[in-house]
């Protein structure tokens, strides 16, 4: 099929998260991208469209202008990804979603719960499209972690385990350091280590349990000096079925890069993952020796097949799970595909309300918080 | 130096953890074992004896005989090993002390807090030492990790994580399980995971960081349908320094054998170290490549050279960090040497005051419990 | 800079490395494919156009036809990627050289080294590029490996150990597995593991050398009844530093996906490298603890960072690596980069050497067979 | 049963593997250590006798007296552990035989096939045994291998790789490193890598296979400048039953501390294991996902259950695979046992063998040379 047309909001020269949009949307070559308004700076938005080879015609120094112009033009864009500071996530893919524009938005969906709401109100009169990048969720092992759970391997789930650990605001960041300053400013992120990966954990517990949590408990501390957000965040949670979920992110855990785990525990056997070696999946059933499930290989699922590219041994990484969220939403959009792996409107909204209600479950002396049905 | 004399009580045909405090107590010659009351079963008693090596004349079938008839001879035991199920622990140790026999024996300290503080009364007015196996403390890469948390190579401490995972109780036991029956009976054992692994990574918390809790958190559950005791606890814990601590104590998380994991994060850098592979110690400064320390390898500290056997490369294992505790104890007892590395009476009560606190503090809706300083 | 305009020979339904060779051209934006001769079958080769996005009109049945073709379009293609069976990689190769453009051609050079003389002497006077894509070479860790050599941080090296280990020929294949039949008929391959894997360890261990290898001694072996090339290869090597290389390659090594490991020992460190898990470099100084060096990481050098797209953590992989080789290929066509990382003639030439020593050598009873310097 | 006298010489103040040896005697109390030449230095000796409790009347100044001496008492020992540098095994071995005490004697037999000879001849005459400590044996998941590839789980075995890394020789040693001066004197060690790790490697895969070898190819080289023996060696070994073994010993891989690791290959499946981590073992399945199986774990076989004393989880190391030696050898002594896992005359012999033919290959630029049948 012939690639879709793409726009960007946010992702000019110095940001981070972007680049990583650009190349995930790129290799599958479900995308071109042919509009932005990459930064709300006009000579440097325009700066960058000329280094990423978009127009100058297309090129906006404001998205809503960019929102109305694309709506109007015959080979206007057909979604748009908004890559910007949390805070902007809400009324930019409110602009778009109003013009029918299927948005792909970074995660979290909103900084507060507010812009949720009225973001949710105005997706669901929109003809486009709302998908989140919580990008984990694109992993071969994940899927086939969700697909185990859900066909029963692991019989009734009693434990799942999500630590998501990183180090790199251990100390308090340089003045010149624009993924730290944003992340560690409460208004324009919405809160610290439980909404920038916190959220992800969540969402990846959710996502391979196939439930949604009913209530949590959460003990959030800032451990460095003057620190107006979280940079360490302990939740538990209950779901539905009876499993107990425990989440940590930290921000200051010296010695991780990344590192996102995911254990699941049940009555037949369990699961262990680890983002930092994405292409391993540990399966052991009780009395049994633990296998080393790998993605492409002998004991991989119909689930991480569809998703996987390359044969086994040949490592996948983070872009490849990424791109798999971008050519799902493609064929959603074609209306080719559904929504099947890939995350929508529900389930960023619970992540919204997960953030929100940790920080009134932690103001409350961990006090447990029903997580209240989606909007 | 002359071996010590040893006795022991419980350990007989059948049993685990006696045959475990006869190899520790062999391994550097420190110990000959010449006395016992290895069952409460006179036959099995005097078969274990005969299969031990241990004269018929000094076979005993009950404990206090053997107190009262080791403390008269001349060439009378200068330690025993208590290896009993737990709530034997307190009744015996007393026995022994009260002859100014020293004790040597595995943890919990008792199964209550009343038998706890009884025992204590006791030890207080003996001229016999009391030592508990703690035995993960024995590892030199956990000596190491000490000196170096208390040298300060980590700065502030912020967070010390302690997981002890297994799976062997993951289904109900079958009848003639004898080790699964006493451990999952609340009579015999006090408690359930919490006592039997939640007790160790305490320990191994405040062995490390060289510091007591002040207060704690602590849910426990019963995954396992009918099981009277916890079979899953987590426990938050604050310490005197600042520090948070996070324990995980699990026996139904299939695929973990013996999985006792340690990590300590602070200011400046961070440890990390796995039992289930204990020769190593993973050592990240902030701001640099993480490093691989092993024992008896060119990074290795000197508290871990004292307790060293063998060169790099040559794997010790769960039986040697047993050992050290048995020299340890054996260098105490002959007057040469400090409490050192070994768990004495306080630390020993440590554990109790903690399961008491947890079970309290779970049953109180994981309210926050003030640990008493030690009685 | 615009993208440059791309070709393909090969890589149509049911090809692997075509379509690797597309992502990977594709991740960084540097090239759009625009024309093809994507299967010998013309039926197959237009499907396949259509299936890619390739205009019909420069959809060819044969290669000679879009070398000439493509040459004289004023939009013409700038290089063109070689996908097709070993055999076959000269003949087209020369082709497009003949008209000046750039070859990008998927290892081995050729099948033959009298194929190898023959393009060698047409690519020396064409104006076009030739660039080999031993992907492996585009690994940032294995980047920084090469300067960490080159500058001196292990000392004199003594050995390089460079094993490829695979299992998928561990039994005769069947009948319908396209891959593993031709790379079995030495007709089409010109060698079995040799030169399938066996080249890309020894292209390694010489790329992060930074030196030729001048004799070495090979025994080549079939395991598998029937099989009429080598599945297995042993290989030491004599570089001209003194440096003694051994290369283990082998497709019947069960529980090895794709198990390409390169150490390097100097008389002041080591580095360990493991392409499944390609994103850690173990660095070893003599005396020190183990350093994990990972890519994007605090220890990462100024040669992985070049080649880097995302932060610490998030892995990258086989096709990242590959896009490298792309990204740099771009620059050179565009005259706005150097060779760099790039693998040229010369060192593809090295490569059919190489294979035809093996087999000189192995034939000979492991003879030693002197590499002759590069025609 | 009562624990057999034992014996030993060397093994003084200063020594290294005495003090295994004797760690491993006494482990699981088979034996007790009653008599000993510690040291050719008199007061040495005298004095190692009184730190190891061993009485005055039984401390030797000399082999050969205490040979006599022993054989002369009614208490006289069963056994005599041998722990000298090498080129004394022989006459010492010799001694002891001839007075019908057996001989539990350090690797290698002898540091020359003359010497083994002549140690051959003597041992077929004596009514004592003779064992060499060719430790790596006695890990359980050793036993396991060898039983699994005699079981035929792995098919047909195709390829045997053992290697065994050291970096501890990677320089010239201090002249006080008394451990390093004698394996590098020819006169006292009979060589290099070869002979100090090369022998472990050997009998490591022909134990496995439960297969002499019957043809090899070697090359030795010396890294250090300087140095009389070997510190690196490469061996092509041909088995009887069509297996390819290749041996890779080096004491100059930095980064390696005690790294001897061994892989199976055959038809149908293989087995990975390191010494560094030794209670694992590694199985794979043709067209299944990789298995771990754990010493005392779930798949755990009879052969390894045997050897294991304590459950899975808890680590076992290097000291409790010697101590199975020993209680093997006192089972076979006290006539309770048979050889089983044992290494005895014949394959003590074959390490000789293996070394000399070793030397002469690599003399003659890699020569094959016929491994001649036990004599």
């Amino acid at each position: 099929m012939a690639p879709l047309k793409l726009g960007m909001v946010g992702g000019g020269q110095g940001a981070f998260i972007g680049g990583v949009h650009r190349m995930a949307a790129r290799l599958d070559g479900c995308f071109d991208l042919v509009a932005g308004a990459f930064s709300s700076d006009p000579a440097r938005a325009h700066a960058s469209a000329a280094e990423l080879g978009v127009a100058a015609s297309r090129s906006y120094a404001d998205f809503k202008d960019m929102a109305k112009a694309e709506a109007a033009r015959p080979d206007g864009i057909d979604a748009v990804s908004i890559v910007t500071p949390n805070h902007l996530h809400g009324p930019i893919a409110e602009a778009f979603l109003a013009q029918d524009i299927s948005v792909i938005c970074d995660k979290p969906m909103t900084a507060t719960l507010a812009q949720a709401t009225s973001l949710l109100a105005v997706a669901q009169v929109s003809k486009g499209h709302f998908f989140l990048t919580h990008n984990y969720t694109g992993y071969p092992m994940i899927r086939q972690a969700r697909q185990m759970v859900v066909e029963g391997a692991l019989g009734e789930i009693r434990i799942v385990e999500a630590n998501y650990l990183q180090d790199w605001l251990s100390v308090s960041p340089a003045e010149d350091n624009k993924q730290a300053k944003w992340r560690t400013d409460p208004a324009q992120s919405g809160g610290g280590a439980i909404g920038d990966i916190g959220t992800h954990a969540h969402n990846l517990a959710c996502f391979v349990l196939g439930q949604r949590a009913t209530s949590l408990s959460a003990t959030l501390t800032s451990h460095v000096t003057g620190r107006l957000v979280d940079d360490d965040a302990r939740i538990s949670v209950q779901f539905a079925g009876g499993a107990q979920g425990h989440i940590w992110a930290s921000q200051v855990a010296i010695g991780n890069e990344n590192n996102l785990t995911l254990a699941v525990y049940g009555t037949k056997g369990s699961l262990r993952w680890a983002q930092e070696n994405p292409n391993i999946l540990w399966f052991t059933q009780l009395g049994h020796a633990p296998q080393m499930i790998t993605r492409g290989g002998t004991a991989a699922s119909s689930a991480a097949s569809a998703v996987t590219r390359i044969p086994a041994g040949h490592p996948e990484g983070y872009l490849e799970a990424f791109a798999t969220l971008y050519r799902e939403a493609a064929a959603v959009i074609s209306s080719q595909g559904k929504l099947g792996g890939t995350i929508g409107i529900q389930d960023a909204l619970d992540g919204v309300l997960f953030v929100d209600a940790c920080q009134r479950s932690s103001q409350g002396g961990a006090s447990w918080i029903d997580l209240r049905p989606s909007i």
